[in-house]
């Protein structure tokens, strides 16, 4: 018998409805990216035993846990908030340093975790979530009657989240995915993100002492550490398993999707993959600003590393005298950046492969790097240049992770458009523009519209604000599902289902469709909104 | 030249964006099943080339036709429905002689259709469907200020979709479908069903003529003849097609949604398959009024030959002289029934097919069959009873599509609750109950919630209303995606996807997201629901 350990302690354990286990399987450590250091604890891997018992609480847990009331649902939510910020520094600081981002951004982005969190607390008081609708019985109707039939939405069940490694509290283990499960009344399995496994201990014990102080079924939450084709497979595959949420890379979220396709029973994968996140500078704005925008634009794409989804990584913009200015400021700053850490030794190999692909491309020009750097796994920025003919022989419009950018010379407004067009789905496309550029931002709003989840003028696509208008999501292959969000509170909806009762007694209703509405939500009667 | 026909004329050609086209492939011809004589005129099959043009010109409306207003968009799905009723009696007698379904049937089902395209306009009217969300701008917001952010649901793109042969009208070219893609904003391209070409013809016909006369662009609507594995194929390969409207077999709509996850981007399909609705008879009701309900059932098996996706094919109850007495109400009433025709001759030979195969299945007995019939692909009802043992074998679950029903007797309502659990997604599920059997029933609830779209109480499945709550879905195998309903008003949100706007000029704003709510519709600002 083990004591429990402190919420600052680190112990290597998996964490399965409650019960800390140490996985027989490999043992891994986290890196220190800054150093290169391994850092304790040891934690040892899973494999399908604890996917097994994972899977089995989880669905134990399914009919208790979303027959909560909203007001304890919420109160739970608040309080897994609340633990987080309890662990205080220890946990921006051991995701500093398990992912080498600088500890004032994990302290902002544990400050945007417990905001989520609180957010889909507010989500499920409110109420409209559950989409309720009533359309009431019509027995004198003609040539038949109509029968008494309410809708609302229930949870799909449990939900094995994915957690990127970018986002190690944010998109973690009580990310937005998890955040957002929980909210609609799914228990959550999650695979810890091999990156930051401290990190993730740290919110996972969050979580579960929050489960036990609700008094909700353990099952509710579990936190499991493995390989992605082994125990990642093995989840997905899981029967109880009901929906899936995923950051992470292309390969990865399309093995994900592919292994949820294979099961008897197909399930709904969100995966945000792969994004290059187009900026378009409009002639007016380049003469207005083009060196300022060089600057902003280099400060977008070094934040982090440029280890965000939402990294602009490709520039479109008409050539001539202005975008030469643009670039001038922008090779300025890239060659003034120095280096910075990446999150894993693989990832800062992948990026300075991807740099070289590009490098080497027929009509491709490299135009400034970051400075050089002796310490392990760091990203040295990279600003290409190449033209519309270069770029469209193909291969450009890969994602390369990290602060690496290339811009594309058009020779007219036309050709932007057309460039615009031909590109894959994206997370955001950008628009610097002024007065000037209405009617031209006009002609190209329509495209982008079909080609990015997030359209936005005169700003950067980095920052992603968790809102109720936010959509972090969008078209193939920048997410696995372009009808949903990973963030703000639509999030909620991708792990709910509509069911439709029909002539039910008003004893065996949920108290949401109740003839009065007592939970007090916006409800639509006959296709009327209203609180009635 | 040929002059254009008249809306009741009957030419055997397709409609691509609004030009009549004989296909240059195989011919075929409708059958009478009331008499298995072919109907003339012969359709020619199209392929590749067809579908290309269909596509093109459908990629080609989109931008225009998604502009429309809510008005224009509106008077459009009323201007199909007052053509359709425009082509008159000529309509219900095609479809009746198409499908071997009573003329009430075929005239009811143009009501239903026409009725839908009208609910459709005013959901596009009320507006809510386009999520209207807006985050005003926190300049002064500490650490960071936030952005002005709006969302708004566009739509998908072109949309394929696949008629039924059941229902030759309400779910086939202007089906529910059609009606709500058109209305989400979406060009639609039909596959025409073989066992109704000419009905099809003239619906198609109504709304091309519809198209023009609202001054759309011809792309928006297209009507092709050709085979499922190849022009069928074809379209939902297309890279322009952006979503999949399915209803039909389980084996061509699982292959619909293979084709469309082989595609370089993978799209949405919402193929409703099959569904055996289980019905449970508690011992209350069963005390109550077992002969009764017996008669009705059979009512609602033989209804339409049994070609619903919600018939009725499961009945559970616990044994003992009730279901007795129920059995023998049922068997009565199946042994009167007449033999009706079925849709076409291979539905004919897969529902006797499936009956031997039922019949044959160990600890199956056959209660009691319809009378026999020398009409060529009629349906003789069939009524079989097992035990929860022998259905528990496996096998017996799947759809027999007609009017064939098994009755499985139980121990204990424990052994009902735990068939129900292990059943496979259903569109709906029915129960029979009085006051005494509350408790049972709500113990059975929770189970039937996670197993079907639909729970009706003391009815019959068959019969779908169309309205703002309904729910025809559910779980896998029922239906591709449990999230979304093929009927009803939210059957829209399946051919939209949302788009964030952040700092986008007041100039370039949709009118749906402006300053002022000039479109009058429901929104939500900073999360709070208003018409503001």
């Amino acid at each position: 018998m083990t004591t429990a350990p402190t919420a600052t302690e680190l112990t290597g354990r998996m964490l399965i409805a409650g019960v800390p286990v140490f996985g027989a399987g490999e043992r891994i450590r986290a890196i220190d990216p800054g150093t290169g250091a391994e850092l304790e604890p040891a934690y040892g891997y899973g494999g399908d035993a604890e996917v097994e018992r994972a899977c089995a609480a989880a669905e134990e847990a399914y009919e208790a846990y979303r027959a909560t009331t909203f007001e304890q649902r919420a109160t739970f939510l608040e309080t897994i908030a609340d633990n987080i910020e309890a662990v205080g520094a220890v946990l921006s600081e051991r995701a500093h340093r398990e992912s080498g981002l600088p500890l004032a951004r994990t302290t902002g982005e544990r400050g945007r975790t417990t905001g989520q969190l609180r957010l889909f607390a507010q989500v499920v008081r409110e109420g409209s979530f559950t989409e309720a609708r009533i359309d009431p019985a019509l027995p004198d109707r003609a040539p038949a009657p109509r029968a008494d039939i309410r809708q609302r939405a229930i949870p799909l069940g449990p939900v094995a989240v994915f957690g990127a490694s970018n986002f190690p509290l944010a998109f973690s283990v009580a990310g937005g995915d998890t955040a957002s499960a929980l909210a609609a009344g799914c228990p959550v399995v999650v695979k810890a993100h091999d990156a930051h496994p401290g990190t993730c201990e740290l919110v996972a014990r969050a979580i579960s002492d929050a489960v036990a102080s609700c008094g909700l079924p353990a099952g509710t939450f579990s936190l499991l550490y493995g390989t992605g084709p082994g125990l990642g497979t093995a989840l997905v595959s899981d029967p109880r398993i009901q929906a899936v949420g995923f950051t992470g890379s292309r390969v990865a979220g399309l093995s994900i999707c592919a292994a949820a396709q294979r099961r008897p029973q197909p399930i709904p994968v969100y995966a945000e993959m792969s994004s290059i996140n187009p900026v378009f500078l409009l002639p007016g704005a380049l003469t207005a600003r083009a060196a300022e925008l060089g600057g902003e634009f280099v400060g977008s794409l070094t934040t982090g590393s440029g280890q965000f989804c939402t990294n602009p990584g490709l520039v479109i913009a008409v050539d001539g005298p202005e975008l030469g200015a643009f670039l001038d400021g922008a090779a300025e700053a890239v060659t003034a950046t120095s280096p910075t850490p990446m999150l894993t030794p693989g990832i800062a190999r992948a990026y300075e492969a991807g740099v070289d692909r590009l490098a080497s491309a027929d009509g491709v020009q490299v135009l400034a790097r970051g400075r050089e750097s002796d310490a392990p796994q760091s990203c040295r920025a990279a600003l290409l240049v190449t033209d519309a003919a270069a770029f469209l022989t193909g291969g450009l419009d890969e994602e390369v992770f990290g602060s690496c950018s290339v811009v594309i010379r058009c020779r007219d407004a036309e050709q932007v458009r057309s460039l615009a067009a031909g590109l894959d789905g994206q997370l955001t496309a950008t628009v610097h523009a002024t007065e000037a550029d209405l009617a031209e931002a006009g002609a190209l709003l329509p495209v982008l519209e079909r080609k990015a989840g997030r359209i936005l003028f005169n700003g950067w696509p980095t920052g992603v604000e968790v809102g109720h208008a936010m959509v972090h999501g969008g078209p193939f292959p920048s997410t696995s599902d372009s009808r949903t969000t990973s963030v703000g509170s639509r999030a909620i909806e991708r792990f709910l289902r509509p069911v439709a009762y029909q002539d039910v007694p008003a004893a065996l209703l949920p108290e949401v469709l109740a003839d009065g509405n007592p939970a007090g939500i916006w409800r639509r009667v006959d296709g009327e909104l209203g609180k009635h």
